[in-house]
């Protein structure tokens, strides 16, 4: 057989992430590279009696085909969730469940993106979403973030120079791989320079719900008053991945083009996990049990912060999450992050190297993301202890 | 906001069948418009069990991120099914789980189509898969089927005058929307063809395990010594829609492809359901479950071809599927069945017109698809008869 894949296979490339990830699960190491909820924040009591109580329902609309748009009462219970927190909306905007927060950036980009399209990304950011970026061919064009979020004057500056740009991506709230959350300031300059030079701005938020510290600032899709925000959020992290589960807040004016995308690709999400998940929502106390997720990471986050400190080079630094499930950890120039991530492997401990989240995987990086939602918690210190003291072997040229 | 949406998005259409379904569903009409199964196919009480039984295992693999080509057990489970069903050679193969079939086309044109690119289908067919293949802005190109499949003579000489085909699209068993199976020496002639002319077989196969008359038939895909052919099954049809799960075998070297493709699309499949299908499959009498399914369309099929062959006009025929949800009505060409269709509204029965099977939705159709699936047994004959009664007031010109 002598037939090409289509140009577009020529832009995706296997997750780093995931590669490393993998590596972890099969050796046994203390995994600070797997991006994953911890375990033990999992509702599985409530699955219990959410499952049990939509199948003695009996009622067929759980088991044929479902609506599109998602299944009703969890649609609704979102929607009041998010106007009540954020102020979203909903007289302007829709409210679509989707198959995780991937999903909803293929189907924004699937309506949007084609070739030679630019799309502005924060670098290192999701590598993931890169991919699917470059799956519709467009180019991606990356700007700095730091501890106040996105580098607006780098967008401007990209703006004015690169015409071509079509959709801005952010991850507002504690940025995967750095775990940084842009503040008041910097999502109100963004959606300003969105509406200035006519771009849209898809906004994905799956760790907002897991704030354990500081002030929470409203989404940039708050500020939307031109239906130019693409929202996006996922329950993979509130509730539990396997559900695959997001949802997606758009302007009302795009729901024939997402209504659409979303028939061609997979019909609808799976409607018992949707049930699952409104009843949880609906008909326990969410919000404690929220606490317990939030309060179970900031507990991690501690121990990671005060082991690294303690054990860490003084060149070194980290990012400081108020939630989430990440941080990073930056090293200074000597240190090759991916050389210092086979050398953690090595002493049990693996994570994953900054090059893993920049457009060009292969360009030099000296950083390295920790995620320290999923080892076992007897592990965590334990694991941040080692790598702390890699940075001195590293640094001093002993390892 | 002054952006245009991608090219593509001026291609796919919303589907007519949903907005007929939708209406039927709404108005309380006897729907034949439904392509579901039907309800009382469910295997809901093995699905408390297995749903119970994944819980309480309280197994972290199946809450968190899972493989993205599937929960292993239930790969292994239909990969020793179609082997031993079909000959399927898993050596040479791999079995991804998908989010249902629409999944599956999406993966398989995500790979091999774009622009320019031409793919065969047969005309009438499901549309949705139009619009998928549109998607990716390749140029349909319709071929006739009949009693034994796909038109072979008239492949052959798109493939001769059309060299920009690149795929070929089948449903081979229980045709969507004819209900037609393509006969052996059909499957063989169309293979010959794919491998003569090197091009891409997608066979789409829902409706397989459906059969309640007739011999099996081997599908495509078993002929397949190339690594040509791209087969999808779907679990709607056996287990229930909700559950968004189907499965694509294709050549072991393009798994790297399939792998990226659904990674930047929705990752992974929900993993409860995967769990709870593989329980059915591998713990219960599943085929007594499929019998069961089976015995009911056996029994729908016969109660409206009986009831039509009694009330229609002499000049109508009706196909008489061996297996799967549909039968298509033909009638003579004064007949207009969008016209058909509504004043089969007005008298309470729902179905499709045959144009919404067609690459130019707006095309003159002279025939209806009846999905005797969903409607409860009591109304089947009655909405039979109202149709059957409907072609002698419209051939006579009586209504």
């Amino acid at each position: 057989m002598n037939i090409q894949p289509a140009e577009r296979m020529n832009h995706i490339k296997p997750s780093v992430i995931r590669q490393f990830a993998e590596a972890a699960l099969k050796q046994g190491l203390i995994s600070f590279a797997n991006g994953n909820p911890s375990p033990v924040t999992f509702p599985v009591e409530y699955m219990k009696r959410f499952y049990q109580e939509a199948l003695e329902t009996g009622d067929n609309k759980l088991f044929t085909y479902g609506a599109v748009l998602g299944y009703p009462p969890l649609v609704e219970a979102l929607k009041k969730r998010l106007a009540a927190k954020y102020g979203f909306d909903f007289e302007q905007n829709d409210l679509f469940i989707v198959s995780g927060g991937t999903q909803a950036v293929d189907l924004v980009s699937k309506i949007w993106l084609e070739k030679g399209d630019g799309v502005i990304v924060e670098e290192p950011s999701y590598s993931s979403c890169y991919n699917i970026f470059h799956a519709y061919e467009a180019e991606l064009l990356g700007v700095g973030i730091n501890e106040s979020g996105i580098d607006t004057e780098a967008v401007e500056e990209m703006l004015k120079t690169h015409p071509e740009v079509k959709l801005i991506y952010t991850i507002s709230s504690f940025q995967n791989p750095t775990g940084y959350t842009a503040v008041a300031d910097t999502r109100k300059k963004l959606y300003e320079l969105a509406c200035r030079y006519d771009k849209i701005i898809l906004e994905d938020d799956p760790y907002t719900e897991l704030r354990f510290a500081g002030e929470s600032v409203d989404p940039v899709k708050s500020l939307d008053t031109e239906g130019r925000v693409f929202y996006t959020s996922s329950l993979s992290k509130v509730i539990c991945p396997s559900f695959r589960l997001g949802y997606l807040v758009a302007d009302k004016r795009f729901r024939q083009y997402l209504n659409v995308c979303k028939q061609v690709t997979d019909i609808h999400s799976n409607t018992l996990a949707q049930y699952v998940a409104w009843g949880i929502m609906t008909k326990t106390d969410y919000e404690e049990h929220l606490n317990r997720a939030r309060e179970e990471y900031r507990k991690r986050v501690a121990l990671v912060t005060e082991t690294l400190k303690k054990n860490m080079h003084p060149s070194c630094r980290i990012s400081a999450p108020e939630g989430g499930l990440f941080m990073m950890l930056f090293m200074p120039d000597c240190v090759d992050a991916v050389e210092f991530t086979w050398k953690g492997i090595e002493r049990g401990v693996v994570c994953v190297p900054g090059s893993g989240f920049l457009i060009d995987g292969n360009a030099p990086s000296h950083s390295i993301r920790m995620c320290y939602s999923t080892a076992p918690i007897e592990d965590v210190a334990r694991g941040a202890e080692i790598i702390g003291k890699l940075t001195w072997d590293m640094i001093e040229g002993k390892d």
